[in-house]
C-alpha cells in the first residue's frame, strides 16, 4: 500500500458523522478497494462537545474551517457545512489555495460557484468531487462524467427532491391536500420546519444546475433555472392524472432545444406507465439520453446519512486511487456558455383545469381562446354537474403548444365570467 | 492536449461498427472529455470486402488479431471478436503481452477466463476494461467498481438478457406461449436461429459471474452459477402470476447468505409494483443493494451497437485519462474465493402450480407432504372446476422455505395420483 490519505471533515452533522461512521468501519475494505489506507486526521465543526454518537477525541479539533484546510496533516478536505457562501466558500478557497483535492456535497455553493472552484482546483491539477451534492447514493456526477461520456445529450432529468417526492407520493396514495401532507411530512422529520428550500424547487434547482454542466459542458448558471415548486399541486389535479394514466412528479429537466438549453424544476405529469412514475417516496432517480446508449435511468435514495456517506467516500477512493475527471466533464477553461432557451419558449403537452360554471358555451368560449392562439385540444373532459352558482372542473389536455401562447391563453380564460377560479396548469413531459 | 490514442479494433460486426462511428463522428468532443485524441489506426476481422456501412479503408488491414495486438502503431486494443476462447482470447493475452491495456464486450471470455486475464494485465500495470460486457450501456461495471466502492454489497441482481425480458414481456402483454412469442422474437431480429445460449440464461449467467466478482471481489467462477432458462415458463403462470400481484421476469442474483454467495439465473416472480417489474422490453436493469447507499437501480439498453458503442468508448476515454482501477474493484492478487452456497440451500417463497384431477382430499394429501418437509402455505388458489378427468390448476404461495425441502416435496407431490403433470415451481425474489 501507498501512504495513507489524510482526509479532514468540516461540518459533523449527519452527513459528517455518516462520513466518519463509514471510514472507521470498514478501512480494510477501503483500502483494497482504492490502494491506500484512507484515516480521518482532523475534523472542524461549530460544537465541540456535542454527542455525536461516535467518537471525535482522536481527530485533531479545528473551530475555524480555514484551519483545517491549511493543517498540514490534512491531504484532501472534505466539506460538509453547507450554505452556498460564508465558511463552506471560504473552507473550500483555502483548500485549493493550499493545492489540496476537495470533496462537497454542497449544491447550492457549486450551483453558484462552481464554474469558480473547477477552476480554481483545475488550475493546481487538483479534484474537486461532488457525487454527494447531485441525487445522494447515486453515482450520476460520475456516470455522466465518465461511464456515458462517449455521448452527446439531449435531455437529462430526474426526481432530485426526495421531500418533494415524498409528498406527491402521500398525496397520490392518500388523496388527501398539500398542506395535510406536509405537516405531516413535517411531524415525521421528512420535511424542514422551513420546507421552502424544498417544496419551491430550489434545491431541486441547484442540483439542475450542476447536471446540465456536466451534460452539456457549459458553466453553471442556476439563475438561468425555471423553477416552481408543488405548492399549488392539489388533490384534485392528481385525481385527474390518475385518470388519464398520468403522475405527477416534481421534475428537474435539462434539454438541447432548437433555441438553446432549457432548464426547469416544475411539477410535471408523466406516463404512469412509464419507469420514473414508479419512482416513490424519498427516492431519487436521473434519465439520461445520450444519442448512442439511448435512455438510461438511475434510482436510489437522495438523502440521508449512509447514501451521502456513500457518495463522499466514492469521491474520497477516486483521489485516493489516483483517478482524476475535469469537475464539469471537460476541463473548467473549455465549458462554453450555451443559449439559454427561456421558459417562454418551452413547447409541449399541457393539461389545464378550469373550475367553471356549468352554464351552456363556456366550453365555447375557452375553445374560442384556444384557437385563437393556435393551441389545439387532445382531450376535454368535464365531469359530473355542479349545483346552480357552483363550480365544476373541466379538464383538458393540448397537443403541443408554445408556453408564451398558453400563458396568454389562460390570462384571457381567466377573465371569462364562467371562469371562476384562476386556470391551473401543468406541463405534460413526454417520455 | 497530450499525444493521440491510437486504437486498433478487433471485430467488425454490429459493435465494432458502431464504435468506429462513434469515434470518427465526434473526435472534438472525446477530446475534450478525455485530453487525448482517439484515433483508430488499425482494424481486425473476417472479411476485409463486406460492406459495414463504413469506410475502413483508412485503417491498417490485419488478417490475425494477434498481429493487431502487436502492431507499434497501437496503444489499446478493443477486443469484439466473441466467444470464451480461439481468435479472442488469443488476442486479449497478445495484448497484455505485448504492454498494452484491452477493451472488451466479451462476458463469455471473461466469465471464463477474468481472474487470469485480469492478473496477467494488472501485473503489467494495464487496464482491461469491460463495461460494455454486462448490461450494454447501462455503466454499472463502474458503478460497482468505483461509484459505490464504498459499500459492501448484500445482493446484486438484474435483468441482464433484453431477448428474454423481450418475450417475457410480450407474454405478459399478449398471453400468449413461450413458443410463439419466441418464433416472432426470432423473425423481429431480437432472437437469434439457436436462442438457447439467451433462452437458457447462459449469457445472463456470465453476465452475473462478472457483477459477482465486481460486488464481492472473489474470482469469477462461472461453474457456481445456478442456470435455469425461461423455456419452461407458461401462460398461465404469467396469467396467475399477474392475478397474485406479481410479475415473472428472468433474473440474475448474487447474494450474500449465511453459508457464502448465492448466485443464480432463473424466472423469479417480483412484487409487480417493483421498478424493476417496469422494465420491459429488450431494457436491461441492474439492482445494487450496499449497506450505507441502500438500494439503487441502473437501467437502459442492454445491447445493440449504439449502446455498447457508448460502453466501449467509456473505457476508451478512462484509459485515455489515465484513470485506473483494478479489474474486478481490488487488485486481482487480492481477489479471495467465497463459500458458494448451493441451490439446494436456498431459502425463500415460492410460487407452485398443480395440475390436478379435480376431486375430494386432493388439497388435503398435498398440504400433509408439505407439511411434513415443514413447507407452510401462505395462499392457495383453486379456480374453477374441471370436467370429468379433466385437470385443474391448484396454485400455491408458500412462506419461506429452503429449495432442498421444496424439490423433495414436490417429487412426492408428483407422484400423488391425483397431479397430472408434473408441478410447476418458480421462486419469489422478495424485494
Amino acid at each position: 500500500l501507498s501512504s495513507p490519505l489524510n482526509i479532514g471533515i468540516a461540518g459533523l452533522g449527519t452527513v459528517g458523522t455518516g462520513v466518519l461512521r463509514l471510514l472507521t468501519e470498514k478501512p480494510a475494505l477501503l483500502a483494497e478497494r482504492s490502494g491506500r489506507r484512507l484515516q480521518v486526521t482532523a475534523v472542524a465543526a461549530r460544537d465541540r462537545h456535542r454527542d455525536r454518537g461516535i467518537a471525535i477525541a482522536g481527530y485533531r479539533w479545528h473551530d475555524d474551517p480555514v484551519g483545517l484546510a491549511r493543517d498540514p496533516g490534512v491531504d484532501v478536505v472534505v466539506e460538509l457545512i453547507g450554505g452556498s457562501d460564508g465558511p463552506a466558500r471560504a473552507l473550500c478557497e483555502a483548500a485549493i489555495a493550499a493545492g489540496k483535492p476537495v470533496v462537497t456535497a454542497n449544491k447550492a455553493l457549486l450551483a453558484l460557484h462552481g464554474t469558480a472552484l473547477a477552476l480554481a482546483a483545475e488550475a493546481k491539477g487538483l479534484s474537486l468531487g461532488f457525487e454527494a451534492a447531485v441525487a445522494g447514493g447515486i453515482p450520476i456526477v460520475k456516470a455522466l462524467r465518465e461511464g456515458l461520456a462517449a455521448n452527446s445529450f439531449t435531455r437529462v432529468f430526474g426526481i432530485l427532491n426526495g421531500t418533494c417526492n415524498y409528498i406527491l407520493t402521500q398525496m397520490q396514495e392518500t388523496r388527501r391536500d398539500f398542506n395535510a401532507v406536509l405537516a405531516e411530512a413535517q411531524s415525521l422529520g421528512y420535511a424542514e420546519a422551513d420546507p421552502s428550500f424544498d417544496v419551491d424547487g430550489v434545491d431541486a434547482a441547484h442540483k439542475l444546475t450542476l447536471l446540465t454542466s456536466l451534460a452539456f459542458n457549459c458553466p453553471v448558471d442556476f439563475a438561468a433555472v425555471y423553477v416552481e415548486g408543488i405548492r399549488h399541486v392539489s388533490a384534485l389535479d392528481i385525481a385527474y392524472a390518475d385518470d388519464l394514466g398520468y403522475r405527477i412528479k416534481l421534475l428537474a429537466i435539462a434539454r438541447q432545444t432548437p433555441h438553446g438549453i432549457e432548464q426547469r424544476v416544475q411539477p410535471c405529469m408523466i406516463d404512469a406507465d412509464s419507469p420514473i412514475a414508479h419512482v416513490d417516496g424519498v427516492f431519487n432517480a436521473v434519465v439520461a439520453e445520450g444519442d448512442f446508449v439511448d435512455r438510461t435511468m438511475f434510482s436510489g435514495r437522495g438523502a440521508g446519512a449512509g447514501p451521502t456517506a456513500s457518495a463522499v467516500v466514492a469521491d474520497l477512493l477516486d483521489i485516493a486511487a489516483g483517478r482524476k475527471a475535469p469537475t464539469f466533464g471537460v476541463p473548467a477553461t473549455a465549458l462554453r456558455p450555451l443559449a439559454h432557451s427561456p421558459m417562454q419558449r418551452h413547447v409541449g403537452p399541457y393539461y389545464v383545469r378550469l373550475m367553471v360554471s356549468d352554464r351552456p358555451g363556456v366550453i365555447a368560449d375557452v375553445a374560442a381562446v384556444l384557437r385563437d392562439q393556435k393551441i389545439s385540444i387532445e382531450s376535454l373532459l368535464q365531469r359530473g354537474r355542479a349545483a346552480p352558482g357552483q363550480a365544476v372542473p373541466v379538464v383538458m389536455i393540448t397537443h403541443e403548444a408554445e408556453e408564451a401562447a398558453m400563458v396568454r391563453a389562460l390570462s384571457q380564460i381567466g377573465k371569462l365570467s364562467a371562469v371562476m377560479e384562476p386556470p391551473r396548469m401543468i406541463r405534460i413531459e413526454q417520455l
